[in-house]
């Protein structure tokens, strides 16, 4: 693609030679003449001058004398559009492995792409144009839509349904047993846990998290959620469309998540809490069981409370251990 | 079974046509004329009305017209029991998958069932009636008791012992070196880790959870004890009989939980501390290397202290924090 | 290897029959007439008099009498050298699995050990005396240096460089797609995560830990770093040479960590923070993003801050705490 192609793709003003070629992405400091590269804070702008990048995107109204430049509303984004055309990655040719071991019963498009050693059980459906890597593992009856990746090692239990586009990182395991047991004779017995779980379309969980089926219902991550690595997910819970789980976060049994909340790093959230839409859980929060976090709310600290009231009690105790010291700084009682 | 039998199975007691025959289990929600169901609190037994389960399993002394119930004194602990009867799961055919690699000095016993492209190394031992799940990794000289569920990609490194019964879900890692160096000369040199792991009876573990080997000495994860997702347990770690370890909780080196402890998720256990039985360990709750918790004791926050303590200071901190507000509502610093 | 030998290895100074033969290493509890051992704390010194062990490493000064004793400055480390030679574990055969699938444009060193069920994708390359363990997936254009330790199912995304003497525990995943999205036209839309990761020599890595590629930039783990299991290193993320990074910690966006930072467990560092050379950072402390934590500073909390301030403050707090409970101990509001 050349800039000029490029430049009609994000709806961008060119400013240069528009038959300049571009054939990759990168950062400023590692672009080549090749490569489309993008600019927003003052500070990029500033090392954006020193940049040998083909083309520069660049904040509407801004120029960089001796650089080809698309100036657009939002450089980020434009980059991450012109990128789902400049990198169409190389796809994996369709077909099953030769190694890869699919029960007679089960179902694969024949524009699916089933890699080396993967084990595909009875009654398993496998859409269109979906491509499972090394050593997948797909329980029985599991239902996968269209255009899915599933990178090595993701383990799929029996019965889970997962959407379209739906992207799973190396070492994810979606519905495996939740924790559930009854305190009976003595012993933690076994609760059952041979509920559901739905993986809706645009979903993308990040390396080795995991997503427990529900025990009797269902768990549920909706549409265009996406997930960091190392995420915990329970038996049971439901989170709504379009949220942001920041790695290492875990949520626990019956917890109700809204749409388009974000969630930070190693966040908890007690069982049977319930987040509202649109809220945003600061890093190390933890929400308690049972606890409602209304709409729109920012929350941090444990037990999480409103953001401002978290800074203040802060700054409060921050001033009292100062004055203190000053008063009896060998005070150690 | 129909509910005559379902009754004489939990020692409940029936109201309605015992020869109503039910084949699965269900949340009240889903449940259909042929499932077996439960309702325990009000509100639960408020939706049980509505509710389509061909029976239900009621609280003593609660009636529910209409519907065909069966009253216990713990209808989740009846439930528990029934499903255990009722699901029997399908298991997998005995044998060993010829894609399975199975060393030639390794003991498989006769009705162990060894899924695809499971590798057991020499002198490796798998107990009779044990699943090893698809691409399971079994170390050298490892002994695997009876009974066992291994799920797809658990890996036990060499020499680990496991019991009877034991449920390790997708992607445990068991026996892999605990984090001990020496500096010296400049750099981390490891510290041997070279000791054992022992996993007792009964014992369940969640997906991608981690054990580490003893360095010296024994890892040791009591019978009975249930591990959620994400849990790490590091080198020389002691755990009693009977403990209830939620997801993401860290235990570091040689800390040793008693029997019976409840730590809830996100919990970390700093080395060497030592947590006395039946202790309840709050979400998120940090417990000081070497501290001492008492048994019975209920601890939370960072550093972890006895609830009440936690409680009062939190709302006193609160309390001022609004206090301090009032009187200068744009007080910053 | 006899106690003399073992003596000279280490510089000490032998007490007692130096012909006695050593073939392993235990913990003083649990060594035979064969092992060597080590005592450092008065405790241990006192457990060694009851040891069966063959020889003890001990303190300098230090005497046992009735034991075969080495005094040397630092028994565990001591210990640790002993142990390089003592223990030279038994090589898995160099080689290639028949069941491996390796790429026609792959290159491996002669003298790698690649097992079982292991994929390597094309233009990949394994250096000499590197094992891969069985199960592993090496994309393509992964670079891997020489005497490499990778344990079983780890997977290493296309494109990543890893050096020498890297040891990579089961589980573990490099070089996944980072967390980042841009929010346009009412959706999240991916990012471009195509940068790189590089893993220098001697790094090792627990199971099941994450470590992301670069979104445009690089991921960069330096030379001597150990990291333990369940951990997070984010996109874009640089950490120095020889740290120590416990369990569970969690590292976000282009966060730089300086070179000898020592993280306990479950600590979680924000976006852009940057971490001073030395720094210590307690058990689940919380960097927040975009902070600077300046060299050798010791810091603990949520937010992170000075350890004195911290525990200052957490004094101040019990205190009032307890006066109030005593002025009013049913206070409850």
């Amino acid at each position: 693609m050349n800039a000029e192609e490029i430049a009609r793709l994000v709806g961008g003003k060119l400013q240069g030679d528009g038959t300049v070629q571009l054939r990759g992405i990168a950062a400023l400091e590692f672009a080549t003449p090749t490569d489309l590269s993008f600019a927003e804070s003052p500070r990029a702008l500033a090392r954006a001058r020193a940049s040998r990048a083909g083309c520069i995107l660049v904040p509407e109204g801004v120029e960089l004398p001796g650089h080809l430049t698309i100036a657009v509303q939002s450089p980020k984004a434009s980059l991450a559009h012109a990128a789902e055309i400049l990198l169409l990655r190389e796809k994996p040719a369709s077909g099953i492995h030769p190694t890869a071991l699919v029960h007679d019963t089960a179902k694969i498009a024949p524009e699916a792409s089933i890699g080396p050693y993967v084990v595909i059980e009875k009654e398993a459906t496998v859409g269109a144009e979906t491509c499972l890597g090394a050593g997948v593992y797909i329980g029985s009856q599991v239902r996968i839509g269209e255009q899915c990746v599933f990178y090595p090692r993701v383990t799929i239990y029996p019965g889970a349904i997962i959407g379209n586009r739906v992207i799973l990182h190396a070492g994810v395991v979606i519905g495996s047993d939740g924790f559930g047991y009854v305190f009976t004779e003595g012993q933690h017995k076994k609760f059952p846990q041979i509920g559901q779980v739905i993986i809706e379309d645009d979903v993308e969980i990040g390396s080795n998290s995991t997503v427990d089926r529900g025990s009797l219902g269902v768990t549920r991550i909706s549409a265009g959620t996406k997930i960091d690595n190392l995420v915990q997910i329970a038996h049971n819970v439901v989170i709504g469309r379009g949220c942001l789980i920041a790695a290492q976060t875990g949520i626990a049994g019956s917890a109700q998540v809204g749409e388009g909340v974000v969630m930070a790093g190693q966040v908890g959230v007690g069982d049977h809490a319930r987040i509202g839409a649109r809220a945003v859980i600061g890093g190390q929060a933890g929400v308690l069981p049972g606890k409602i976090i209304p709409a729109d709310a920012t929350v941090w600290g444990t037990p999480a409370r409103p953001l401002d009231e978290f800074k203040q009690a802060y700054r409060l105790l921050a001033r009292s251990a100062r004055k203190q010291h000053r008063r009896n700084p060998s005070s150690r009682r």
